[in-house]
């Protein structure tokens, strides 16, 4: 069945590779961005600007290597500008390189803001129509899709409307089948769009139109729904919100939130699904931070930390969720905090047992002891990996496979790079190991000897890695002599667990943490991982 | 002049030190929340809601402490619920613990959600409505400011617009200063916000109201700035959007824009000023990711890396600028070549050489040198120790009294307290002298081994003490080998000062804070502390 059917459809056009790469930070490699392309298509049909052909040697390869492959459902769109004052569209260098990129989609910019015209460009308003009308029937005619993006439109019409309205004109006449209205430096107000796209559509109705909007004022996705609202029907947007400055309107939120709560069609209901591991997986691919908090995708968009929130949401989940989590992908988390009560617990431990009641007594022990753990500075809501260690213990179903007889750490900070060596060792059933090894930090060597040790008895622990570590000063009012909390995400495969050490020796806690992700991976990946109840 | 005068007034409620705490990763301990109130006075007048008195210890400690000091411009207020069902006002321990914290200001939360009250309070409609008439005129009667927070407004309304404006006039009847309408799920569209707040201003105006949201569709912002454009003059949010699940509206953006973009009057001029660094001060406080692409507030709010973009500002900076940065604090960053941030430079030099001019070939090697270190991690905003020295260094004011020649740490995590031995060999004028220290982890071992060896030459620093103790992981997705921050808080006498360390190793990275701390008691406490210039 298809839910679509009946509504409103809106494109998307996706200038991650493009707007995104100008975000502070964001860098992808021509391998990435094929990665990149090959992945979106499970996203559906969707524009993907791959790039400015001509600005660089590698936007260039990157659109010969797209022209050799076969992507049947994404429709790939070069981007660049007008010819330059002056220049007839013959003898630009820019139109006749995005026609040599061999995209059938042309994405061209043009100005909309006279003081532009007169402060950049330095000419004249007469000779600005020039460069976007005969720009765009010169690539028109070469049988390519022309989109327009009108630069500052929004800026530009509330200075001087007329002259905005003429750029739009321009574009149109001479061929360009969507005009795009960009709100490009990101400071206009949801009523400023509602008055700028009304009277586009007024002048040239049914014209189809595009909104392309940045997020300086936190407004991008609030602007794209309202110019959506107003009859725009493509959205231009970038995954995570990368993109200049503040960043350009969030795709990983637009697109739920346009076809979910909007109501209107625009991705696949399967690739909705995909939604939430494809954010995070372009966020990898650019290196970049991802948002947690990001509505619709982050980790914590459906966590509930406070214990009235989650005994709520076991009553009824619309009480504490606006929305299933699974339409997107993602999960609900209950956290456990100091904020939590049983029924967080309870809930923890039938993913384990999932019969085990209120009544029963490890129930009580759970609590008592990870409440005991809390006030020693313990943290569970970014440690799960400890914390179902701690469930399947309580449960009987485990004892670590291992034990740590000794480890010391020497460090000579001054020495330069591998500043440090620890010692450790390790009895498995019978059989004892001594390793020592070198590290960048004293940290770094414990890590990689215990590893070192272990690795030979559990080979799923060479499969897993380490792929964050955070340390937090518990009460830093006692200096160095504070408490440490540290916590390490570890990942095998697609799945990413945290783990959580404390203590007020770093080392120390760096272990506890250490080895209950390699106890976790063990138990989880390695033999029998079944509670006999 | 104040530029407020004649604009429509809002009022900020902050609720970061409560909801935000219920963010995801977020722990703010009691010295924190101290050091939270104290600063924040500097915003102007806020209401600031201090957390829930008895829910836990530490929330009831807090409010001991706020009751013993004096805290002229900021209004704090306690957050709880009504009483409980069955429960008469007079009995409700909830309530009673709300008066007994002394907040003058007491905010409280009842449902207005039908589905709430048949599936979580499991009671009636008319017992919902006693309890939010009987606890709202209960404490309104010992002589409190009652705020109501009505939960789950927005849901409320669209399934049962009746009975959700009923609790509101529950509410009001019996004495609620405001009435704050929630959308707690955060899922609700602007349009929705504004259907909601119009039903409630046409049954109660002029009632003053106040509008609370989260950003689960990534709109709390702007849904904020919708009610209040519907007539709504409280606005409740957090720094850094931080919250349960996706955060509530960002403060930090939603005062530039209501003040700057929409004209309301929200805060003074120079508190607008404070806005960048304060949201920093809230980041770290909570030891949280400050997300660096928040508008208005973020390093890369105004950093321009396009070259068509550097190229135009340079011309007008209206052109790819939608405000002055320096409005609120912030600064423009050109990502290529860096003409910004000079005058901030300028400002700090000058407090030491109060006649140095921009030209002045210092002023262009302490920014290049500063730019270096941030490329590198270092982060001077909670640093100011660190950056005076650097300063008062260029400025050619200072060569430090020692040196270390050499360091080691010897640590043995599983030796139970004082696990961990330091020996540092330090020389001070032509004397050598080489000390060995215990301490509780390799950290604290080499504090205590600096400090003993330098105390004996330089007695001022048996007078500082260390306060507090940060350490950040720099992109920890390189695991056990990341970059360390590390941040040590100063005290001597009255005065409070940071200074940071960055490096691999998080002994290099504690050593450099440490004594960076130290050179600067000694130059600023001991000594001539004059520039001679």
């Amino acid at each position: 069945m298809n839910q679509n059917r009946g509504k409103k459809r809106i494109t998307v056009y996706d200038t991650t590779l493009r707007d995104g790469a100008q975000g502070e930070g964001i860098h992808f490699s021509t391998q990435d961005k094929l990665s990149y392309v090959k992945r979106i298509e499970e996203m559906g049909s969707l524009y993907v600007e791959a790039g400015w052909p001509g600005a660089n040697p590698k936007d260039d390869n990157f659109f010969q290597l797209l022209r050799e492959q076969n992507f049947p459902t994404v429709r790939i769109a070069a981007f660049g500008s007008t010819c330059k004052v002056g220049e007839s569209p013959e003898n630009s260098d820019i139109l006749l390189k995005l026609l040599a990129s061999g995209a059938q989609t042309i994405t061209i910019f043009g100005k909309a803001w006279d003081l532009h015209v007169r402060d950049v460009l330095r000419t004249n308003s007469e000779e600005n129509l020039r460069l976007i009308r005969e720009s765009v029937s010169f690539l028109a005619q070469q049988g390519r899709e022309v989109f327009f993006d009108a630069e500052h439109f929004f800026d530009g019409f509330k200075e001087n409307p007329d002259y905005a309205l003429k750029c739009i004109s321009a574009a149109l006449e001479a061929g360009a089948a969507i005009s795009i209205l960009c709100d490009t430096n990101g400071g206009s107000l949801p009523a400023d769009i509602a008055r700028g796209v009304e009277a586009v559509k007024r002048e040239f109705a049914p014209q189809e139109l595009g909104i392309h909007v940045h997020n300086d004022s936190g407004l991008a996705v609030a602007n794209s729904l309202v110019a959506v609202e107003a009859g725009v029907t493509q959205v231009q947007g970038t995954w995570n919100g990368f993109g200049e400055r503040c960043g350009n309107a969030n795709l990983s939120t637009l697109i739920p939130l346009l076809q979910i709560k909007g109501n209107y069609s625009v991705v696949s209901e399967s690739a909705l699904l995909k939604i939430t591991p494809f954010s995070r997986f372009v966020a990898e691919l650019s290196n970049a931070p991802f948002d947690e908090k990001q509505p619709y995708v982050g980790r914590s968009a459906f966590a509930h930390k406070a214990g009235m929130h989650v005994d709520a949401i076991l009553k009824n989940q619309r009480t504490f969720e606006h929305m299933d989590p699974a339409e997107v992908g993602n999960e609900r988390r209950i956290l456990i905090s100091d904020q939590a009560g049983k029924a967080n617990i309870l809930e923890r431990l039938q993913r384990f047992v999932p019969d085990i009641l209120k009544e029963d007594p490890r129930v009580e022990k759970a609590m008592l002891e990870i409440k005991e753990l809390e006030n020693n500075g313990f943290q569970f809501e970014a440690a799960e990996g400890s914390l179902d260690l701690l469930m399947v213990r309580i449960l009987n179903g485990f004892t670590s496979p291992f034990e740590v007889l000794d480890y010391h750490v020497w460090s000579d900070p001054l020495r330069g790079e591998l500043d440090s060596v620890a010692v450790v060792k390790v009895k498995v059933g019978e059989e004892t190991v001594q390793i020592a090894s070198e590290g960048n930090g004293p940290v770094n060597a414990l890590d990689t000897a215990l590893r070192q040790a272990l690795a030979g008895f559990f080979p799923i622990l060479e499969q897993s890695e380490l792929v964050n570590y955070k340390v937090r000063v518990l009460d830093g009012s006692r200096g160095t002599e504070a408490i440490v909390r540290v916590i390490i995400d570890t990942r095998l495969g697609h799945e990413v667990w945290g783990t959580i050490g404390v203590s007020k020796n770093i080392l120390k806690a760096s272990a506890q943490a250490l080895l209950d992700a390699l106890n976790w991976t063990i138990w989880k990946f390695e033999g029998a991982r079944e509670v006999t109840d």
